[in-house]
């Protein structure tokens, strides 16, 4: 879990460290993904809600309800894509032997297609989302070289 | 320009090497990222009509038109978008003089924000827009140390 505490001057960073090994790399990194991606998705909802108080100027058990909701449903939701991701960036770089922006291609548009496959069964969006993550994928990866 | 060709036996990877020296490393990156991150983007629009034209059977000219205008305006889209985050985290290398993961989540929460602002006027949709890109950053940011 996250955790967050003041010390003299700074904030320090939140800590993600959940170590669960599962005796299997592709399972580690899976389970891994899912853990941090999730983590920051519940993070995300977290700020996003609080801001939504502050604006509304109230908070109502209701609220606090559907905030709750909203960041298990998105931890989840981010979490399992992640861990999809990084499962087949591993499994890509198994089959082709090599390290590269082209496993995190494939990676990417098998999880797209996955993920769009899950939701909804029209064909050609199943395609166009795997186009879509392809592209993210890489274009994350290019990123990372850059900074 | 990435180029592609084909060698005996496999395919060999596009090629991205446009090195633009500007004379100062902020602007070199930005427009590296650009050119880049823009590359990718036009690929992708680029698959992703060739996809449609083959569903479809057929190739006009109209949909060349078409596909050639979205190629633009994707590209510079999120050319200008990786071009802003590029910069953003370098300026927040050298403000906060540390490499971390605070830096994509402080450059995604301002790339969010600024092309949030540029497209709309809506105050709560920046703000969730930049705490979107925030997030959207640090994962890609923690997936890159997994994998």
């Amino acid at each position: 879990m996250p955790m967050t505490g003041l010390s003299s001057g700074s904030l320090s960073s939140p800590k993600v460290d959940v170590v669960i090994d599962t005796g299997h790399p592709f399972l580690n990194l899976t389970v891994d993904g899912f853990l941090k991606i999730g983590s920051i998705a519940v993070s995300k909802v977290a700020v996003e809600e609080t801001y939504n108080c502050l604006t509304k100027g109230s908070v109502s058990e209701r609220n606090f309800e559907h905030a709750l909701k909203r960041m298990c449903k998105e931890g989840v939701y981010w979490g399992s894509v992640a861990g999809v991701y990084v499962g087949m960036e591993y499994g890509m770089e198994r089959i082709r032997g090599t390290r590269d922006w082209k496993n995190a291609m494939l990676g990417g548009a098998l999880t797209g297609a996955l993920v769009s496959a899950a939701s909804s069964s029209n064909r050609d969006k199943i395609v166009t989302d795997a186009i879509t993550g392809g592209a993210i994928a890489t274009a994350a990866e290019f990123l990372n070289y850059l900074t």
